[in-house]
């Protein structure tokens, strides 16, 4: 496992929920999806991600003794129903997108088909687990897309939202076409490459800036990246240049700089400008400190020299939009189609499948059908769990590295800018409609 | 431990400067201050959370086998530094604020003091853990001031940026005043009382409505909160009322209903209404979906008569102002105080205290002072952990809840109010400016 689960990890109405279904022995067939409701205003697409993370909750799903008895002890739930959690296993079938694909608002990336309570009791982590990844995918792509190739490294972990938050930025930001991630645990687990440079603290420590470069450099010396703002940016440059001929005696050449504060673009043109004056063309400049998709665009569009870019608190807590309206509703029971009719809250019914056109390597349309009608495009929805177990290996990261390019390349170019574009035309299908009505009349 | 910590949940850089210390023998004592820069606009003030798992992140710190294993592999460290992990602890001396402390910008909440190696590693995983939960805790008292009184509950986990935000949520929405979570994990491993009611999707798998309530009611017969709005909210508050008195013969009180869609200030009060006008004046009513305080204060004010609300996905994620601006500056080595000057981040050197003020119960302003140089009023920064050990058994929830109640009584009352007050007044002592002017002179 890549990331501790508890089957704990659910909210109490899922439990008393189960308890319900147990003492009345609902366990037929339910049908649940996964999707956003709406896209938040800021985005035209999302990316889904945290499917890996799902199905291995769902493999190994189990109440451990000391949860068992730690529910008893809650006098909330009978003896019978606690001992009844031992064998709890999830065994069900599981369709979802491939990590890396594009979506939009009401098309399910996830169903799950299993006995009632299997079903119920993973809405919360499956929730939990893929509207985090796919939102910082999501967000991850609109920074792609906006740096035209340049560098980028999730330097996020210390303001993601917790420990896990930083650990599965770091993979659904690499997923969305990061170079890496400075979040060393994420390296370990994930196998995603690292990227660091120093931090302040390092030159503050010593009394001489020339000092602090040089013992870094000489302690790392394939690998040295300098940063350059602790007390004046171009006074600093000027330093790492008289230095380097002294650190190339040495064997060590320095990568590159960082420049964390201040007018980044105009300091990188003063960097720049000293460096390649200084004979250090070869080094390269990354731009970090509050940076998201729009600064960079900006930073680029000004013709600053930056060779890659940090990007942090912006990316891991996706702070323009750090949240999605993502939920997992019952569509079908006991082979009934089923609908929620809550004012502004209503779902369409049935096991649907998600069709999607393409015209000259360009997405042009989607269509939310029902399963059992299929259509000549593309339908999204794949088998990937039957029975509790993956029907295929977890995919490789540059599997699914390679799948959001392709991807990103379909997008209409409207939507791959970063100002609002009209929405992407998603189609619902006239038996999908008619299904609805029906239900809607039959419960009058 | 609470939750799992790894010592290489931190950012490479901290890794590759712990190799610069080794290989320099750098090893004197550092003093760092974790502090905010500056508050998001929609806050008044912050409240100090996340201190219990700190220290426990700090008392529990080492590179298992494994990790140096696999640090080794890297290609990136040298043997010597690697093997010399193996005996790395945190041993040095921790000063914080109590957590559900009160603070402002630049306050330190927490001052570590330990040989540079340890004080420098463990800064990303220490922003990680406070940054979180006085996040949550600040955005959570706002809620319990608006909400007066009525019972509040954390629904978040969902939504929440992974499953350690959606516990520690769970918990400093609890230290902030919250009455519990609907998060069954934070109930184990925090003690926090768990409270839940029901999904729509265990009325939509029963035929009829009435039957869902009825068996959902007789499973749990001492805790029955019903939801209303899956179809017809005032049509299942009807049916309701048809079913209490069967109920009631099986020996079976609801407790209370939920809704969660369409107006729920009309909605609360036709289902009031109804309720009251059935005899069923005991069941509360609590509302819930996408509620924040500005919603909860909306609500009050016009009226509606709701007993608590559930609050999730605008708590866990803090919709509003997602991140802190939330930093761990090195401000003395080796005897010396430091200064970073980078452009907007400059820094207050040397070993800070922060001085508060009260006047007739209420804060009227706070000093930003050196430690050395005592003053009259209180000081808040109290020693925590020395030589890596914690020099007090953790705080019982019931006394930070204490505590928070007497600071959020003690703020102005512009502060507590939702609308932008005045920031509150800190001022900085004559020696600390004193101080930075010496630093920086000398530098030039």
């Amino acid at each position: 496992m890549t990331i501790a689960h508890s089957a704990l990890l659910t909210d109490l109405y899922q439990l008393t929920m189960l308890q319900t279904y147990h003492a009345e022995r609902m366990n037929e067939t339910a049908v649940f999806e996964l999707f956003a409701r709406r896209l938040p205003p800021q985005r035209g697409f999302l990316l889904a991600a945290g499917l890996e993370q799902a199905l291995d909750y769902l493999e190994n799903l189990r109440f451990t003794t000391e949860e068992r008895d730690w529910l008893a002890s809650t006098g909330r739930f009978s003896l019978d129903f606690v001992e009844a959690l031992a064998d709890f296993r999830f065994a069900g079938a599981v369709h979802a997108l491939p990590e890396g694909t594009v979506f939009f608002a009401n098309e399910p990336i996830l169903r799950v088909t299993a006995p009632l309570p299997q079903a119920q009791l993973v809405e919360s982590r499956l929730i939990n687990l893929l509207h985090y990844q796919t939102l910082i995918a999501s967000k991850a792509a609109r920074c792609v897309l906006a740096a035209s190739g340049k560098l980028l490294v999730d330097f996020g972990l210390r303001r993601a939202h917790g420990g896990e938050a930083g650990l599965l930025a770091a993979r659904a930001s690499y997923l969305a076409g990061f170079a890496g991630t400075a979040t060393v645990l994420a390296g370990m687990r994930f196998g995603i490459p690292l990227f660091g440079t120093m931090a302040h603290s390092l030159i503050q420590a010593h009394d001489r800036e020339e000092d602090a470069f040089e013992h870094f450099a000489a302690a790392q010396p394939g690998n040295v990246t300098l940063l350059l703002d602790t007390y004046d940016t171009e006074a600093a440059t000027h330093t790492l240049v008289s230095l380097a001929p002294r650190l190339r005696e040495r064997g060590i050449a320095i990568r590159g700089v960082r420049i964390d504060s201040g007018d980044l673009a105009e300091h990188a043109r003063r960097v720049r400008r000293i460096l390649d004056d200084g004979g250090l063309r070869q080094v390269t400049i990354l731009g970090s400190g509050d940076l998201d998709e729009g600064r960079i665009r900006e930073l680029l569009a000004s013709g600053a020299p930056f060779d890659g870019f940090g990007v942090g608190t912006r990316l891991d807590a996706s702070t323009d939009a750090p949240t999605l309206d993502m939920v997992y509703k019952l569509q079908e029971y006991a082979g009934q189609p089923r609908r929620k009719r809550s004012e502004g809250k209503a779902t369409w019914p049935g096991r649907k499948q998600v069709y999607r056109r393409t015209a000259e390597g360009t997405f042009v349309g989607d269509c939310l059908g029902l399963e059992q009608y299929s259509q000549p495009s593309e339908p999204l929805l794949i088998p990937v769990m039957e029975q509790g177990r993956r029907l295929q290996a977890p995919e490789p990261a540059s599997a699914i590295r390679e799948r959001v390019r392709a991807q990103l390349a379909a997008l209409p170019t409207a939507l791959r800018a970063s100002e609002t574009a009209p929405p992407y035309p998603v189609e619902v299908a006239p038996e999908l409609r008619e299904l609805t009505e029906q239900l809607d009349r039959k419960s009058h």
